[in-house]
């Protein structure tokens, strides 16, 4: 995955990242240099991946990672050039990996770096409003506008033709060209992601952004959350309407339409030409074919095929739907 | 329908018109002029209507327009004094048409041309907060106050005794007296309506208004979208909750109350006295009747008769969806 | 209950009391003194209660309160300690009465008396942002970040190592330590608490104040309403993802987990460890176990035991749920 953000503070000595996972390994190794942190199909020689569970035993068989943080149970199923590291908790211990490597995807309080629109360059190139801040690493396209008090935090690229509403709030986003972002948006936030622990839950950190494709509209109150260890995208040409939920990770395809109070959880795919009426809600990590329509008000908990219309909750084919609420 | 807000740009030759949509018509029509247009029921003389259903066939007959946008089979329903325009797409048409007339309606970009409060008429007879802004052609009557953050945008009317809360955005509404808008609302902003066209859609101009009757509240977090062609209404006394969506043109009466995240839909009309609990939704153009009672949860996609009690999605008798839930 | 935040204005005489209420009571009485008004359970000595339903008898018979409002059917279940004040509507004559006592529980216009946080003594103690407003009786523990344009109203206590995101506006509320709310929330605002009234609805007070534990964690654009006669709660380390709607009085357990969207409407009990998923809607006044799960999108109207996982609308049994949607 692209990482056009977020710093990779790596590489690090394998013997840095085995003492604080309080593990031990064959001292030919400790030397060794990691350069990042991916998931088992991504991974190249000197990176550490991690495998914690049989569905994923395909990709762990041929993954070219150099190192991967697995189980006892599991670790078998590694090729002979990846050396497991044996943990209790994969999961845990990937968000503390991921942490060393990206420290910055970590804190995600205000922006406490941003400066007035006024004492930037873009004073001249942009439109904007009372009460702009623009953070670090931002750049903004030709012929844009920028409404009142909306906050552009750092790690934001805007194309040209785009225009952000008032009270909104972006960062780690990158917006393509003729967008249009309404009123009162928080785009790029990390998402709502942790393990549960007793008494104080633990964060694992978002490394991934928000890419908006171009023409896209989002409407008021929209909240877009940026991705865990992928990205969350919205595809060209594709509206969404008002107060609209996208959790971390959720891929949304070309043309679709999405209507009022929608709310997308985390991981789910949607196709293109998919509308989606409002007040419908999916379920995290299933697939929405192309050409979809959901009937506003559904509950959609399961995948759904292309060129396939539902209705229900759970959301069933509409005509079935329509003739059992006769 | 009243249009208060938006400068009519008419009238227009009607050779003006034809040659943008590429049709021809009989040279003694060309030189006549065209003052507004509306739609089969409400235009008169001299104004240009459009037909495109044969639902509407009675309105045609007798429509006054002079001049009307139809499609080669529905033009023969016509009167004799009316003068068809046959185009291939009679919406996309109208949409292109009303733009000519209203060309500031069609532009949803954060108001420019706002002032700070402290530089208005207004520093004296309004309570206010910090940086409250204020744009042109705004009235505030006695006795308001307006919160911090808040943007007053262009075309706004407030009656007396008002409370604004902060981070409210508001634009294109008139505000009846004794009227309470809580924090972070977004109210007079285009709605949702477009024509989905592969790669770019098309938007079509609002412009209509919002119009919110004395003595209203309205919750935290709504958003309140304008009419198209008709007006967006909140009736008199009607209380709405926190983080409501209300679509353009619809229409909800007097003494009403409607609870914590509720959806409705566009052009939907809603009686006098009706309770609508937390997160239900009303779909498009339907009609909900007087002393109507929707449960919480519910979805409603049909009209509702005065006087019932409905609960479930889809939404049914309140006695008939408890007894088949026991 | 405890008020930290709203001031009795008591004691009044009773004299002062009946006159409002325009009703005649025994001479002896007149002088006494009323020092505030209370629930039967909690009144005491020289306090005022209200009685409105047999459901209440047995606190009734038991209060310690010396005066209580009630109809002429109920007062005969007073002991004799204390005086019934006879009124025809017992909940518009608490409302008035609340109103005496605690006058500035019903204004919840903008808070007029903030300051810029510069001007405050939190300059050196706190890292803020822009445009950051401070109303009077707040007091900000160590090591707390508040980002940009947030008000903190008045009568806020925040502890320490809390971390305030930007647009937030918070009042009457007490936030314990290591919490963290992000950007967009209104907390502390009144419920959604009136009696309906044809042409002019009567708003009654909320005295109750919103309590957020330590190591809770607030998505963004969650509206968080104070309680009426007692207070909204948010227990320890329970973390509530984006746009929440949590309304008056309601009172959420430890460690629970709820998912985006998700709205509890006023004084709902949910337990500790619960999970809510996206979109779920509990209806007012139930009880929801410890260790419950809700599956998203359910509406639940009935309450649930501990130990129960639920899912559907009406939520059921999600074993049953799943069998009967197959």
């Amino acid at each position: 995955m692209s990482n056009p953000f977020f710093k990779n503070h790596g590489p690090f000595r394998v013997s840095e990242i085995t003492r604080l996972l309080n593990i031990n390994i064959n001292n030919s190794y400790i030397n060794k240099e990691v350069h990042d942190i991916k998931d088992l199909a991504s991974s190249n020689l000197n990176d550490v991946t991690f495998f914690h569970s049989k569905k994923y035993k395909a990709a762990a068989n041929n993954t070219k990672a150099s190192f991967c943080i697995t189980t006892d149970i599991l670790k078998s199923e590694l090729p002979k050039t990846c050396l497991p590291l044996v943990v209790e908790n994969v999961l845990v211990t990937v968000s503390k990996i991921t942490s060393i490597f990206y420290p910055d995807s970590i804190d995600d309080n205000f922006d406490e770096y941003v400066t007035s629109i006024n004492d930037t360059n873009f004073i001249d190139s942009v439109i904007f409003g009372k009460n702009v801040l623009i953070g670090k690493n931002v750049s903004i396209g030709k012929n844009c506008k920028i409404g009142h008090n909306t906050i552009i935090e750092k790690n934001v690229e805007i194309g040209d033709n785009c225009l952000i509403g008032s009270n909104t709030i972006i960062r780690n986003t990158l917006v393509k060209n003729n967008v249009r972002i309404l009123d009162n948006c928080i785009i790029g936030k990390h998402g709502f992601g942790f393990f549960p622990i007793r008494n104080k839950n633990l964060r694992y950190p978002h490394i991934g952004i928000v890419l908006i494709e171009e023409n896209c509209e989002i409407g008021c109150g929209a909240t877009i959350d940026r991705g865990s260890m992928s990205n969350t995208i919205i595809g060209k040409n594709t509206y969404l309407d008002n107060q609209i939920h996208i959790a971390h990770n959720v891929k949304i395809g070309e043309n679709s339409i999405i209507a009022g109070q929608v709310g997308i959880a985390g991981s789910s795919i949607i196709g293109n030409n998919v509308k989606i009426g409002g007040q419908a809600g999916i379920s995290g990590h299933l697939k929405i074919g192309n050409n979809v329509e959901i009937g506003g008000g559904s509950g959609v908990i399961r995948d759904i095929p292309n060129n396939t219309k539902v209705m229900g909750y759970p959301a069933k084919n509409i005509r079935e739907f329509l003739k059992d609420n006769r």
